[in-house]
């Protein structure tokens, strides 16, 4: 058999792993993939996954293997709150990139954003006695969500397609002010659209968490890749965008993994508003331990979830915040190849019918970068999902991100470089060819 | 000033601090011993920690090294449910030291056995509705109450001071046919009185996970480091006892901290009982998005809290465990050397008026290994661990662990070797003189 695979081939391999073919998860697109490939008899063009696939700088690589070698930072526990080389290149990351003075004892690491965000959304829901629910700005990062249901918590969610500047705040404000919502969780730039929050629209909503005295969970995995604006000049603006400049009750998570292509040890960074850091809040005892939010955090979440973050990694991370932070910007050829990909790759899609879900940005045309999103007149989302996955192509549908754009899907272009353009110039001709009909 | 401060001081310090003197938590401790040893003039032996020592054997430098300079483990985020490899050797591992056949699906890293142990938990009470206690065979690792605190539940204590054998199950029985406990947790060999369960006990306790449908949450952070019976000839008995030879409703966690001297990296092992892996249980499903008792505990557990584990890490573990798997028994010289220290301690303690609190293990005297718990007739717990500060010696207390034997403190050996002896001599017999007076 070859490419396209017919409709029931894909329907019966879904089937035999016993997934639901309308909301496939990444993982299991992955198995099915997997599947498929031998059938095809060809290689499949990888979009699924949000996932970095560029070289690891190579200071990190030394750094690590000094601190296991010489170091010997595998036998000894990391501090919970972090070593002190990565607290002090986190302190000055966040001062010149973003602008922002903060003391060294805001700045931690997390296994991952992923635990930043877990640990964050329950802490949210604490702080105040009656809150149950978490907001999510959609689309989003899906494991978000099944972060929220671990917790047994209830999500709302406002849509960035119909919902962008003042629209976006007062929506949101508007929905804080019913007081069941403990924390308001958002990506930007955004995973999967894209799309980057203003530094206005973040002074916004900004002041609905001071208002509201609500945790806003700023997810800036993708900090400084919307390449429109150049935020990585040490200590000179453009800075980048975040609700910090004027919240008092957020959380900021950065990530290793995209920057820096640093996935692999689950090292990540949170920062903490330093006046929510030192607030005591009472409902916060019985869980925690203690009343202070900072202390709740680290000892009451990080500490009684992992006891800490690996010891090797954190050296790592805080050699590639050095990097940076020293100026040397040879890290930015990465994303710029995301770039390129992009511009390709989206170009492809619309000369072959398709269209972009989130086309813009506040007026302005959506960025090139890791992540673009599309869809096709006439077709929903898991249905578009399975015509490309016959042509070899394997892409996750909007619906699992949040997004009310369900005709859509989502495009990551980490696996996808030069090379395989010319197959995907092929199939999606191939895949035009049969829609035409 | 110094050795022996005045009482004044130490509770100076202790009030400056903020922290109550009667409930010093071991990193509160720590803090304390930092501002005192200065204002002794000397070191502290440190028997607060219970954290390795000694140095990772070599196979684990090797191989986290070349994991991160030839395999390019840190760009790719690991597999959440562990590369093949580490899974390859903790299944040999189990079945080599404990004789038991597992398959591969069931053996899987966590970030340390902290996070086993979190996840476990919750999910222990989520399997059935309406279950919202976990019991805590004490006295144990104090951060699985945090942990349980964390979530909200509640906590029941039996402790095996005054329940061994017959009596020990008898307990748990009628305890568990209340019906509102998900989990039992118990260390062993046990922090920190080292104590061991029987297979008998073990056997008695899996019967009633069978009959009750709770989950048995066995932390064997100290695997095989109770010297008097040697598991480590692999495919040969003595086994290591386990509830998880007559059980089916189990979680067995492992960890490389303290057995391989391998703590930095935070990669664990978590086993689970193959027939609860495949379980469904309607009640997970609105928490872990599915009902089967394995994928909620993957998917809906360790991916959602941090993505996986330092995949570098899993390579050093599993060449740790291939070391003891191939019969090299090299590592069990560290174990050694916690087991002279102890001896030599322990004998200390005693000429010096002390007392053992947990003395016997079923009869037989209490093995010599990484902790030891003492006492002194006339004082608290609280009492006696100020007067061991004053003299330059620092414990945990056992209130903190949830033993009944709250006039005890427990003793860690790893920081303290054969050159801290004279020392030790010396500040117990300035104590002693001081009690005796």
């Amino acid at each position: 058999m070859a490419l396209p695979l017919t409709r029931e081939t894909v329907l019966e391999q879904i089937a035999s792993l016993g997934y639901q073919p309308d909301r496939l998860a990444i993982r299991e697109l992955k198995r099915l993939v997997e599947l498929l490939e031998p059938l095809a008899g060809e290689p499949f063009i990888r979009m699924e996954f949000g996932v970095p696939n560029l070289p690891v700088p190579q200071v990190a690589v030394e750094a690590e293997v000094r601190a296991i070698r010489e170091l010997d930072a595998q036998r000894i526990y990391p501090p919970f709150d972090g070593i002190p080389e990565l607290k002090a290149e986190c302190q000055r990351f966040v001062k010149n990139f973003m602008g922002l003075d903060v003391p060294l004892e805001v700045c931690m690491p997390t296994c991952g954003a992923m635990q930043g965000g877990f640990v964050s959304q329950y802490l949210g829901v604490r702080m105040h006695p009656g809150r149950d629910t978490v907001l999510f700005l959609n689309p989003g990062f899906p494991v978000n969500k099944m972060q929220a249901r671990f917790f047994g918590l209830k999500s709302a969610s406002i849509d960035f397609y119909d919902h962008r500047g003042a629209g976006l705040v007062q929506a949101v404000d508007e929905r804080l002010a019913r007081g069941d919502v403990g924390a308001v969780i958002w990506s930007s730039p955004n995973n999967p659209s894209w799309i980057s929050l203003t530094q206005d629209e973040l002074d916004g909503l900004a002041e609905c968490g001071n208002r509201h005295d609500v945790l806003l969970i700023e997810d800036q995995a993708y900090f400084g890749m919307d390449l429109r604006t150049d935020v990585f000049q040490p200590g000179v603006p453009p800075y980048q965008p975040s609700v910090a400049r004027r919240g008092k009750t957020w959380v900021l998570l950065l990530s290793g993994s995209k920057l820096f292509s640093f996935a692999g040890a689950r090292v990540g960074l949170m920062v903490l508003s330093p006046e929510l850091a030192t607030r005591s809040f009472p409902n916060l005892l019985p869980f925690f331990g203690t009343e202070r939010f900072l202390h709740a955090f680290i000892h009451g979440g990080i500490y009684c979830s992992t006891a800490g973050v690996s010891h090797s990694g954190q050296y790592a991370l805080a050699a590639l915040l050095k990097m940076a932070n020293d100026g040397d910007r040879s890290f930015l050829e990465n994303i710029r190849e995301y770039c390129a990909r992009a511009a390709w790759l989206k170009a492809c899609f619309l000369r072959h019918g398709f269209q972009l879900v989130y086309d813009n940005d506040l007026g302005q045309p959506i960025a090139d970068g890791f992540y673009f999103t599309v869809s096709h007149p006439g077709l929903t989302g898991p249905e578009l999902q399975l015509e490309l996955l016959r042509h070899g192509v394997s892409l996750i549908t909007l619906g699992i991100t949040g997004s009310c754009r369900t005709e859509g899907l989502r495009a990551c272009v980490s696996f996808t470089d030069e090379s395989r353009f010319p197959d995907m110039e092929h199939r999606l001709a191939a895949l035009a060819a049969e829609l035409d009909r």
